[in-house]
């Protein structure tokens, strides 16, 4: 092996570029992976965008699977304690937390930890060893990051499929579970409103409701087992509640928001019942703020709980429930467009102008 | 007996008019009630604005502590099954919950039932029986109040003292209890937010921090255990937040709302730190909206929780909470001003202006 | 009418015989239900051989389905709120609790109400107005009781099928959760046992590994989702816990004991994982004593969890989870035997030699 | 510094003995650490009299605070993320677990880790470095141990007389938490049950019931807050629950067991209120089987709840809890014994015969 290419942000707005990279020793601890599909997520068009504060040059890319090419000294298992060895097909947490600061060790929160870095997102590629996002041939992992094993029975279409969505789904609901029988509302049909919607399924709820668009994306989610799904275009916030109290009578026991827009808050409020749990996943970027009465949070009793990324073992979650029931299939068929590196830049175009399902990339 | 005088709101703004009604026989399961000390709400002071929905004329008074004058038949045991005859001292809780609807039976919160009243506030008094209020030589309990007796060392000041305000904390600490440990932040200094003070030192809570004010309040705090107190007039919200910060660092562990001004609720926000519970204890009454950033619900991993009033069993658990401790005094001593029924609109305006501790009418 | 025939136990071990009673009038909140079929419950079993202390003579049957025939005053709503008419098809919750005492109100646990008294079980036949058993002509049912109108989708047949057993794994399962995910062992395969596999299964559970017999009931084990089934005939208990491990590698992550036997007590502790639950819902009757390792619970660090009997809001939670997926027909389908009023008797004994899934009397 | 003295464990139930160790460095995350103070465990009886598996010679002590003496290259902060400098005093969590195994990854529950040890119990002090145990004049403690540096407000005697006992007194009540006014019995009057106590009444309980002995420990138990307190010599086990129920009328809302001898389980059982927990914290060693009916657990609808030893965080919990109202004092006080090394036997014995409340050795 001689350079490494890789798929490079290095200006907003601009197009990416592929740029060659000297092709890496793994040291202690370390992994060199060959990628072979990159998920492209909806928060790489806000990073694209420049709305998130990033190092610039970086190479995108943050779900992903690939091919143990070869193993540093020390890094013998992977997170679940099985035997890990180069040809090994793996994916991995995103994200490495300190594991010594105030919310990882005193509040058990290291989606919070103060120095948390994440592959695709934190590492400026003009520093060694560069290879640190997806969008690659190949990525070097540092030591402690969360590998897993994939089992032959998970392809890798099912795995960058539920991609990063899923596992936020998993934590969010960890916050604010589901449980069996209870009427949801699922704001959002992109992947993680989906993931949201495989969650609450397979945790045995029962009137599931999906508000979203466009059309194709509706589709999908009735695959996944939406009830009702309600597009957004060509409806009022008003009709929209209107045929959610015809669904649930006084308000749905659960809504989840996975939308980003900040109006879907007060919405979402208005569609729990008294009691309800109102999960607000949607809001990873701040997108501003909104008019807003808190006079309904008491009048309600609301429980309204947010949650941030996701941990290890959410990862681990989500790859066992792609083995329960539907879902490797109905992730895997999330995927409705396949690029090769060199149309990286493509491939984010589609996610940006909605025209996926889920995109991907195959180096 | 003859006619029963009571204290009426007759218009919004207006002085209380002392009138006059017929002394009524309970029916079956009613009880007549001599009443001997009734608190002033912050609520009724809502009401007397015309700021909550009643039907006018109303007799006032939701907070109430009296002597069982007569019984009606199948009226025997008070809420805890303990014998209940004339001359017995009594409490009660404000509110009957029908018992039958989706919320008194399927979410069990029945702060929510759908046809709930409550004495003093949804009875208009030209209705008979007419006596269905606290500011009154007497009160005619309807079947299925829950009655509580009260023991010998349980004074009037005590019970009235606390008033609604204490069971609507605890109500409000069940949906988002306080740790031992924990570090507190109490926003509001007025009966809800020194009752909240007491559940939470009750409850082994570290570092208690009281906003609020004015000073003879603050005193107060200190006096029920605020490690910290931090006046509103004289300075800012960052000033605010920064003196928590010096005290816990990352932000408290739990924020308890009790300002009922909407702003409130985005400084306790930021006073949360990550993953921290908020609980929107104060929005009682629709006070308008606010500008607000829902991006900071889901970054910091926030439990925000709401709760409305109470249910009997937290007037139990308050009755109860009252001879644990220091309490009892130290709700006794929260009662600063005393007047006799003809003065019950000086009472009322002492509340009004915030010039009390807690001020009571002893007709 | 006439006469009203109800089959009745009048003697242990002895066999029911018909009787006839006086057709009653229903008076205030009372209602009179034509009985359309009735389930035989193991608890039945136990009434017969006299191992729970009941009034002699007794119209046993706690699980059934029948048609209102007369309302009495002030019965206008079934529990839901919903109009109640002569011509209705309804069940009800076979038991009442006093809604006034110590576990009614304080601990909120009105399984375990001081005076709560059951139809089929707790009322001697002798006493007008006699019907309060479900193996008969017509029951009539007091006032108070938790009547549930069944809707046209759901048949006698489910409903009786899933029996006091589906709302006894439900209110078990509330105390002690199964996560979606989770690996569950189920051990008994009679109807409780059934039931809470069903209810795992709801909530989304991983692997559910069945332990019971006989054969005809693990086939409907596997009916209902079991992914292991396990015979306890031929098998010894270590054989098992091998299988178990096996298939969960630690233990499972939740263990639900539906035998009734004492000894599955040590057992199921066995199976389950460190920090496990351990649900313990059979051991409803007083069958003795075993011979036990407390150490267990403290190295294990395990949760183990009892629960009684239901209340009213599990009723309507079973019936509502019989509308979900496909457990009407599988509960249907556990009906395998159906007896006229006349031969109750033999409709007893082929539950007590575990000849049927389930059977029952249709009057 | 030449040789290192320690007390030694060489043969069961035989004298300790003081042997001389070679000075070590240390090493990459090490810290050299010289003892102030070691507690005597009630674990170090059982060690002593071969009860529990233990590599021989060993050093025992498991409770220790002491000074840095020197640190190894890479060990900078402690456990909460403070500077640590030679000459600070600390004390640290007695158990490493490993971070990676089933326990400490999947099911966070690290107190289960395959692979944990403990200073003073697993280390065979014929291997190189020798020094692993408390009862020593130093102490080289392992990289990954989670050392707390002490505030000059915790005194030694604070810190080893709450021992290990807080921390695990902490850590059950996590599991089974008191809720403020609950009535609680605590069995048991040694360290673990007055711990336990500890955290009840900073808990906020209301009514807190001991049964334990000898007299000179319930008058400690007196001093820690109970409210009544209840010899076992001289009373049987009928009559202490009737006692119990004097002051609670249906049982107790929590029992905590800490008295190590499996009767105490069913005698706690009873205690318990219907719906009550019952945590099993004293059970650590296996003593044994009891004759045990577990048709109580269904009918009283109970949650028993079991916990082993603690984590690095209780020990975080325990360190702040020492610092609130009272039990900085509290705890000092119950060190009555004091013992220089070479008297470590007899330090040992006095633990034995029940003759201190704690005892120390100060080397």
């Amino acid at each position: 092996m001689t350079g490494v290419r890789a798929a490079v942000l290095a200006a907003y707005h601009q197009p990416l570029e592929i740029r060659e990279f000297p092709a890496p020793e793994p040291g202690l601890g370390e992994a060199l992976v060959r990628v072979r599909m990159a998920g492209i997520c909806g928060t790489d068009v806000h990073l694209w965008k420049g709305e998130l504060p990033v190092p610039l040059p970086v190479i995108l890319g943050h779900e992903t699977a690939g091919v143990i090419e070869s193993l540093g000294d020390g890094l013998t298992v992977d997170w679940r304690g099985d035997p890990l060895r180069p040809g090994d097909r793996v994916t991995w947490a995103s994200s490495i937390a300190c594991g010594e600061c105030f919310h990882c060790r005193v509040t058990r929160q290291p989606t919070r930890c103060f120095t948390r870095k994440a592959y695709g997102i934190s590492y400026c590629c003009d520093e060694s060893p560069h290879l640190r996002g997806g969008y690659a041939e190949r990525i070097l992992l540092r030591r402690g990051t969360s590998i897993f094993k994939l089992p032959d029975s998970l392809p890798d279409l099912a795995v960058v499929g539920a991609g990063c969505a899923l596992a936020t789904a998993i934590h969010g609901t960890q916050h604010a579970p589901v449980r069996w029988g209870e009427s949801v509302v699922i704001q959002g049909s992109g992947p993680v409103g989906q993931a949201a919607l495989a969650v609450a399924r397979q945790s045995g709820a029962g009137r599931i409701i999906m508000i979203g668009g466009p059309e194709h994306r509706l589709a999908i989610s009735r695959e996944f087992g939406a009830d009702v799904t309600i597009p957004v275009e060509g409806t009022t916030v008003e009709q929209r509640r209107q045929r959610v109290m015809e669904e649930t009578r006084y308000g749905a026991d659960a809504v989840v928001e996975c939308v980003g827009h900040p109006d879907a808050v007060n919405e979402g409020i208005e569609l729990c019942r008294d009691g309800g749990r109102f999960l607000v996943l949607g809001q990873y970027a701040n997108a501003g703020n909104i008019s807003f009465n808190p006079h309904l949070i008491t009048r309600k009793q609301l429980h309204i709980q947010g949650s941030w990324g996701f941990e290890p073992r959410h990862v681990d979650a989500a790859l066992r429930m792609l083995e329960l029931g539907p879902w490797r299939e109905r992730f895997s068929a999330q995927v409705t467009h396949r690029y090769p590196l060199e149309q990286a830049h493509e491939a984010l175009m589609t996610v940006k102008d909605w025209r996926s399902g889920k995109a991907v990339i195959e180096p």
